[in-house]
């Protein structure tokens, strides 16, 4: 097991290093404007140039991120400054919220009309500000931080839809997005802060969020956690929940909490038996918990992203609790994910697939996929098994 | 081809009224509540009891019209009296803006976030009052579309997303639902009001929507009637493209402007030739203008509205042109849309089908599906096919 422990880890590395980096310097950074393209088809042609907060932060984290842990390159320090310096200048309003998308130029095209462009800012700013060593970037990513968890009971503030208390919700991506949140910016908050959040999203994640009996992840319930029948009190998003999982799978082994790591490794199963397609292979984007039509109309796809993190929590919770129920399913997810997303031809992975593992969109970049699960997962899949070989 | 004529009459009138009318009784009024179910399997068992106001609206409507058009049944007015009272008691905020949806038993959903809601009030509270002659129900009518008036320039009103002046752009559904809306509520306003909004809409749609170089619906323009480089300045959608040119053959009939006619009839050939899928059959539901990938997911799928407002575009356009090209056209839509639809064991059609032609979501109502495009295609392609036939 070793040898195959160290040649996964190969296989990352690898694919990395010599793969998915190279795409995007080669072909993302826009040198002129400053900030990132994100818009690129299967070559890594720009096809739009409109730039998206979310994907320009995840950028931005990125290459801080492996610049931080990874090797100290001046080029990496040199491509997260590029978007940093376009961002801190353009992409916020007046109040310091954070827009959902700006011009080529960086003029404003859309509102701040939820929390999660502030919450990638402050994962990006954390990064680099640890990168440069720079105060500004520091009060960056604090004030994008404040801004989440001033917002984070009304992450929609006046665009919300919502008919007020006919029937609450909450979302599970607040508690975790706020879990992975904190972690990143754990070196900037006081331990107390730290502990206190972490505990209270675990808590509701796995209390409220988690269905006991079907050992399912809801993304929409009432405030008690009961159940709402409705297309959003029903929908699963297996991506969503088996990401949440290893969000808390890090947490957990923070504080040698076996018990919690081992309930979220269960629950990944679990949604793999309930969304895995057992006639083409891949994981389902959307179902209903009830069976019922879904309203999501891309719900057979097959995305990038859900197969990544499915990955990440798999290789993760192999390595910390050693189940055979966690290689088995790491080797078929593996399977399917290393021969129908990445791109053999021309680099990088697919982002979207039909139902039968068709490539639906011919594209690496978009509106929602940059660069950011392709690389995180390929470096986390890489550090697990790394660490396994090392056993 | 009489023969021909009066079999497509027929097949139309025997599916209307023997089939997709019994499914909509039987399975989607709520005697005791008020209002329609419309989230229907396949069968017509409800599996949501969520009541959206598009859809409520829409189905008093197509009762209303029937009872109105075609036959005094008591029963139609019935149901239609069903919604009716519903809607008037529930489905309006304190200012007589429409909301998007309310619980079952009228509690309100989601907020009045555009205004299609009242657009599809106004077409249903005037063909209701027509079929009921009540002061009130025209009431109704006049103050919903005076809401669309008063808000068309800015129809999500606070809730709009967009920044201020960065890139406006006009978007091709207010002028069209603005058409179709003003010629049923023809008998509800002065002769002038009539014409002046025809001409206008006519004017914008043929002029700033229709790029006359591609022979192509855009469904978002710059307000000069220029293209953005961007998604959804990209965008174009098929169907939606194609029933607007029947709501301008409609128009253009009433006024006998033959050039008008026949450049709407080469626009929904034009657009058939862009969306129509060589390999599968079929007509995509979203395309990008350029060729690159659209951000729609659901871009390569077939959805029943698409196809049955595509039927009624070519019908009619043979009826009024008697061009060969609507006749080609019109028997290979045909072909495709009976036998991949229309539901010949449970009645009624399904709504979503992927690229392939084979269902998608396993259906015959849900959030956007409803008692409407189905009826009301069949009932106007009845009209078209008894017409020809009687030429």
């Amino acid at each position: 097991m070793r040898q195959e422990f160290h040649k996964l880890a190969q296989l990352y590395k690898n694919a990395l290093l010599n793969d998915v980096l190279p795409f995007w310097e080669q072909h993302s950074i826009d040198w002129e404007q400053g900030g990132y393209f994100t818009c690129l088809d299967r070559e890594g042609n720009v096809y739009d140039t409109d730039k998206f907060i979310w994907l320009q932060n995840r950028q931005v984290w990125t290459f801080s991120m492996l610049y931080n842990q990874l090797e100290k390159r001046e080029n990496w320090l040199q491509i997260a400054t590029n978007g940093a310096n376009f961002l801190s200048q353009h992409g916020r309003d007046a109040d310091g919220n954070w827009y959902f998308s700006l011009t080529r130029e960086g003029q404003p095209l859309v509102q701040p009309y939820n929390i999660f462009s502030d919450c990638f800012a402050a994962m990006a700013f954390s990064q680099y500000a640890l990168a440069c060593g720079e105060d500004w970037a520091r009060d960056v990513a604090m004030q994008a931080y404040n801004n989440v968890l001033r917002r984070k009971d009304n992450p929609k503030g006046k665009y919300t839809k919502t008919y007020p208390g006919t029937r609450p919700m909450k979302s599970l991506a607040v508690p975790m997005i706020l879990a992975n949140l904190t972690l990143e910016m754990a070196w900037l908050l006081p331990n107390e802060t730290l502990e206190q959040v972490l505990d209270m999203t675990v808590q509701e994640v796995m209390n409220d969020f988690l269905d006991k009996k079907q050992g399912l992840m809801y993304e929409n319930i009432a405030p008690d956690g009961s159940h709402i029948d409705c297309f959003e009190g029903r929908v699963i998003n297996p991506g969503h929940g088996i990401e949440a999982m290893w969000f808390i799978m890090d947490i957990a082994r923070r504080r040698n909490d076996t018990q919690t790591i081992n309930q979220a490794v269960d629950v990944v199963i679990n949604i793999l038996n309930f969304a895995w397609d057992s006639e083409y292979g891949g994981l389902y984007y959307f179902m209903d918990a009830k069976g019922y039509p879904p309203q999501q109309l891309e719900w057979d796809q097959k995305l990038w992203w859900v197969h990544l993190e499915t990955l990440v929590a798999l290789a993760m919770g192999y390595r910390l609790t050693g189940r055979d129920i966690c290689w088995e399913w790491y080797q078929k997810v593996h399977d399917y994910a290393w021969s129908h997303f990445a791109d053999s031809q021309h680099g990088e992975w697919f982002g979207y697939l039909n139902r039968r593992g068709e490539v639906l969109l011919n594209l690496k970049g978009g509106k929602w996929k940059g660069c950011f699960h392709v690389p995180r997962a390929l470096y986390l899949c890489w550090q697990q098994f790394e660490a396994l070989g090392a056993q």
